[in-house]
């Protein structure tokens, strides 16, 4: 039975979970859902999801939602498929842990509202994004990436010199912004410039990031 | 070397931490840091966590922050001590991690400011919360608990049939709200206000809010 995403190629959460399967080399039914409908809040989405959101997973008798944990639940179960994304030495794996968090608590909540004016406002409605709240959630933006940066002059990849869910858990939100006025703040930062480069020209994000929207 | 955690009482991520460390029977040492004079964002602090918050956590020449991260250390580290806290079982442990998930991305971002307004502003300043603020954030965090009521009716804890991390993670803002004028909220749902009163009775929940706050 086939792996199953209930999500849409414009959240980043979706996104997420697409990534990962892909890096695992494993194949997967997309079923879209449209946002712009709100079909997320109806009730046949609801059953698999009752708090509303996309994406819902499901691998046979297995369901899940929150992007983060079905990510965990595939490298855990999927171990010997595609590319290792966590490491097996506990004190990597705590390191690695630790920067999954950071992009949980700190990286998504300072970019979120980029992504909201800049991307999702145009996608879903058409309009352009309010500029004086850009300048805002760029100037957070730019106060985080300073410690990117200095782990990034470090450490090839934020969870150490292996890919990682870390980083993939990147992915989706950098490459949204990264066709957007927010770029410059990414690439004036010479190692997280180079980390971005590395992480978006990988095979499973071309892939990903090449399937149709609609 | 013992534990040390660089934290304070009246944080819940660092209450996080403390509490899965007694779960697990673990010493510690707990290094008061002064919120209130913003110690947390002092170089001996940054030096620890670049992003300037609340807990820094040591064991050994493991030096990690985020208090989601510290707890998976914790419990991946010490298998063998005190309670179990994650299922063996990957079908259970998926749906422990998807709860802790639900904690991170939902619950903790729906009571964060009802505990700024009511608790945060009182312990730190000595003033009231805004009442508009408080009733709006209680109406959020009404519709999330209706979802968790449906969840608790069907299963003692939210992970499945034992006490785990996803429980846990829970307990130290429930412990702050029930000490307010929130606790109404959650005593309006019979199968969530039974949950808070078993996992707020546990001995390690008893002994972590004995420690004094300063």
């Amino acid at each position: 039975m086939a792996i199953k995403v209930y999500g849409s190629m414009l959240s980043t959460a979706t996104l997420r979970v697409l990534l990962c399967l892909t890096e695992k080399d494993l194949d997967f039914e997309l079923i879209n859902i449209d946002l712009a409908a709100g079909e997320h809040k109806m009730p046949h989405m609801l059953s698999r999801n009752p708090f509303g959101q996309i994406p819902a997973f499901e691998d046979g008798d297995i369901k899940l939602f929150e992007s983060r944990a079905i990510i965990k639940y595939i490298v855990r179960t999927y171990v010997n498929k595609g590319t290792d994304l966590v490491s097996n030495d506990p004190k990597k794996k705590a390191i690695e842990t630790m920067w999954m968090e950071v992009e949980s608590q700190t990286f998504d909540p300072a970019t979120v509202g980029l992504a909201w004016e800049l991307c999702m406002k145009r996608f879903l409605f058409g309009k352009k994004g309010n500029q004086t709240i850009v300048k805002e959630e760029e100037k957070r933006l730019e106060r985080l990436l300073d410690v990117y940066e200095s782990r990034l002059s470090e450490s090839k990849y934020l969870g150490g010199d292996s890919f990682s869910l870390a980083d993939l858990n990147h992915i989706p939100m950098i490459k949204f912004l990264m066709d957007t006025q927010t770029k410059e703040v990414f690439e004036a930062r010479e190692h997280t410039s180079a980390w971005i480069a590395d992480i978006l020209s990988r095979p499973a994000c071309l892939k990903v990031f090449g399937i149709p929207a609609y």
